[in-house]
């Protein structure tokens, strides 16, 4: 019984530490996925491989590929684009194999609306997870600060709203190890296998 | 920041070996939970404690708790009511406090219809996930056996439908293993954690 792959969101507010805790799966091999290569409107760098490193394209190519809807998400940084393409991952998850994409909260968001299904996790800034302790002792801090930290606070939780999970990037082992219970239990979850059952007792 | 208890409700087909997985957890400390103590009608044995093993009451006490929609559910077998108290239930879960339930089917059932948001973990039979090499090999059994399992396996299937997880009880180990890692991932999915976010920065 094959069960389709897991498309693994990876997201959160920048600087919360999205890739030490993606080099973290990667380097002890907590669990096994497959990459998406992006795609780029930008050179290859020495060395890079066209293909493994990312897709290496055209101006041209890339504005062909955003309007055939061919991205899960892309973005420009400065004058180049970057993109996911969507195929190469449908393929991965059809044959039963996990991905996990590593990006910005707002490639997430264009994620989520393609691939409803995916499993969305917002890696949380630990700060947001005590600021209730920084809030019951006012007083040790400005209160400028503080307001400052609510205010971004409530913009992170609005966010968060939008994914499945929630895990406090308090220690990258303690990220990694809340990561690999949730890909366990995504994997056991009964709507992502009834479907296998059910078909299986069609085959009469 | 303290966010409520996760009620784990762990059922399936009779046979399947919930008692023996149950104690599995207990034994290792896998995880903490609190205990629901069983309010039952039937006679305390020697050494029972009342409110330890049992809430022994009267079968005028028993009604008078179903009538008063007390029981998160009950059952009679032969001439004794058992049932599940909701009160301490409910208390445990706002203290914070994880709660395993070990119950048949209906009486899951039930419980889904008074908590909606428990986690119902619906453990299979390891000859239904592995019916589908039995369907590819017909031949090697009688057909009357196999056309007898599918439709025992339908039945599975349409109890599986209404709960959060499928965990295939191949091994007490790896069933345990499962548990364990859905447990973790429901400590942090956003449905669960979100409104202790929400009420932090309500404060200011």
């Amino acid at each position: 019984m094959t069960e389709k792959g897991l498309l693994l969101v990876l997201s959160g507010p920048s600087g919360v530490g999205k890739g030490t805790v993606k080099s973290a799966i990667v380097k002890n091999k907590v669990f096994p996925f497959e990459y998406s290569v992006s795609m780029t409107t930008r050179k290859p760098r020495p060395g890079e491989v066209n293909g493994k490193d990312y897709y290496f394209v055209s101006q041209e190519r890339f504005k062909q590929a955003i309007n055939q809807n061919e991205l899960l998400e892309y973005n420009q940084y400065v004058n180049n684009f970057y993109g996911t393409p969507m195929a190469p991952v449908e393929k991965m998850l059809e044959a039963g194999k996990d991905v996990l994409l590593e990006i910005d909260v707002n490639g997430a968001k264009k994620v989520r609306k393609q691939m409803p299904d995916g499993v969305f996790i917002f890696l949380t800034p630990p700060d947001l997870h005590t600021l209730h302790t920084r809030l019951e002792n006012r007083g040790t801090e400005s209160e400028d600060v503080i307001m400052g930290r609510i205010k971004q606070a409530r913009q992170e939780i609005l966010v968060m709203q939008d994914y499945d999970y929630a895990v406090v990037n308090d220690t990258v082992a303690n990220a990694v190890d809340h990561i690999k219970a949730i890909v366990e239990a995504e994997h056991v979850s009964v709507k992502r296998v009834i479907n296998t059952y059910r078909k299986m007792v069609k085959e009469d």
